[in-house]
């Protein structure tokens, strides 16, 4: 990832190895700041309250709150009351559970007295594998990406996104926007269609913010717009991230997904889902299966940024409100699902 | 309509009868505000400026707009000169130049002192048949959802509306909320699911104040929630209105109007669209020729709102942003078009 045009990870341990930096992804766009995470408690607010979102870094920043929390006692309780204390900060996340898995089979049978230094190597690892992943993901899209382009080489090729499977999400690259990075490093002119993505607007705030610091032309626009950009045959491709495919398929993503999939399917816009093989889950059977997570309506009816008065909160309305945060999108309506192991294309 | 438990018209004449009144929809919900407007200028920038809108509103404004320049000079080049100015006020809406060329036409062969009388004539006709058309709609409606919930009779009747298609955008009652609020009050338990609409927000802000001023319960969600709520059983009829129909049944309408038609197909549920015979555009062979109104970025990059410091403005992103204004849902993803001469099928 390129921020402030020197290069970085999402998460990195701090310089005496016994915590880790994140960005706060709450003052993004308007302040980069990072934050030292020095506890299993520190780790489990940051993904509670969002300081840090997208699959794969809840899952990073659990690992290592789970290393923090053995450093400070490595017995067999302390390990149980660290994992489920981190497990319950978000509902809907499969990475969560798999990377609180890996540092604890790690750490399991050993001496009480390595287990902290095997659950950070444990966690390390886990995001070196993410960076790997993510940049597979960004080869295997990039060869489509370039076929696409390939069929109109004399104009930008228009990609549609909705919400943040970027960098800010992952450790490096990002799921969907790897392909994105790649291309536009490779010379492909790409101009990316950014969905704002209410209520949260992380699209607005995070998606755009890291294309602006990567150099990648693009545009904003409401959530509304997508249908109508590609009925005028302004979107080449729509490429999204997901929080959990099931076993048919279904592809569990950001509130307003599935509308952006019906979109790209009436107009013949293909629409590919990008993840890790660890996002599959073949133990729920269809997206009708998944939890949908209801966030606090003040996401809806409240909006916080930045004025002449400094960031301040204003009130949309007072009516009641209702705020699910996701949508199951049917594996029929998807094109193909770009993984590290090359492209599949759906089952639906 | 009912506004602070009184029966009001969104538009009225002034006590000495040379001016209107209308309400400065910018302020709404946070501040009720009467405006008058007293000249042709001061109509052309309510309706430019978007203190008010919607397709009748639009037209009774600018109706008694020329009115207001008659009364100053009723010679033909006042006329010719009052017309172009209000005309170009709006690009999309077709009933700004149908009011314009009734009034043009009421007063084009009568002498000059006696065209004032005769255009403000004119326009109060307008509002009067523009009230009583949305209450035919209304009727109509009724009788539809009345039939609806008696296929559901044990749990309240959900409709999704998107934008304001309700009194604030036509005289009295609204063309989409017309069957809502007569529904309403014969006794039917309605709910109803406000789409925010972005980026101008008329959901949120116009048609909520709307029904929590006439008592209608009601949900205010993210514009990417009306799928999933679908998909889950949760909407039993979509209403929307338009600012157009064209000769195939294509219905231009606010910007998103098409996705959710498309999610209303994919889950058979009805999608209706409330609408006077005026907006049928026979001229107007499909959507694809109509032109899309683009407004300005900043609607989309600023939010203004009221916060402890008073009504403020934010700032969502510094990045580039398009925003057009309408969207263009084909016939065959309509139901029906509830008109003030009955409920039509589609014919797409």
């Amino acid at each position: 990832m390129i921020l402030e045009g020197a290069h970085h990870r999402s998460i990195t341990r701090t310089a005496d190895g016994e915590g880790v930096c994140i960005l706060d992804q709450r003052l993004l766009p308007w302040e980069v700041r990072w934050v030292e995470l020095r506890s299993a408690e520190a780790a489990a607010t940051a993904i509670r309250e969002m300081w840090t979102r997208g699959a794969p870094m809840i899952g990073a920043t659990a690992a290592y709150g789970l290393a923090m929390a053995l450093a400070v006692d490595p017995d067999d309780a302390s390990l149980s009351r660290a994992y489920q204390a981190l497990l319950a900060t978000r509902p809907t996340a499969v990475n969560l559970r798999w990377a609180l898995d890996q540092v604890r089979t790690a750490v399991a049978t050993l001496p009480e007295l390595q287990r902290a230094d095997a659950a950070f190597a444990r966690a390390d690892a886990i995001c070196d594998e993410d960076a790997s992943l993510c940049r597979a993901i960004g080869e295997h899209g990039l060869a489509l990406l370039r076929s696409l382009h390939a069929a109109n080489p004399d104009r930008p090729l228009n990609i549609l996104t909705h919400c943040n499977a970027g960098w800010l999400a992952t450790v490096d690259y990002g799921t969907a926007t790897a392909p994105i990075y790649l291309a536009h490093d490779a010379g492909i002119p790409v101009h990316v269609w950014v969905d704002e993505t209410r209520p949260r607007n992380q699209g607005a705030l995070l998606t755009a913010f890291e294309l602006a610091n990567h150099g990648v032309p693009h545009t904003v626009i409401a959530d509304n717009a997508g249908g109508l950009l590609m009925m005028q045959g302004k979107v080449d491709a729509v490429i999204v991230g997901t929080d959990r495919v099931t076993a048919n398929g279904d592809v569990c993503n950001k509130i307003g997904t599935y509308l952006k999939a019906l979109a790209a399917a009436d107009n013949n816009v293909p629409f590919y889902v990008a993840l890790p093989y660890t996002t599959f889950d073949p133990a729920t059977p269809t997206g009708a299966d998944v939890p949908i997570e209801e966030r606090s309506p003040e996401e809806l009816t409240r909006l916080t940024g930045p004025s002449a008065d400094g960031i301040v909160t204003i009130k949309v309305t007072d009516s009641p409100a209702s705020n699910p945060a996701f949508d199951v999108t049917p594996a029929r309506l998807v094109t193909g699902y770009i993984t590290e192991r090359g492209v599949l294309a759906s089952v639906g």
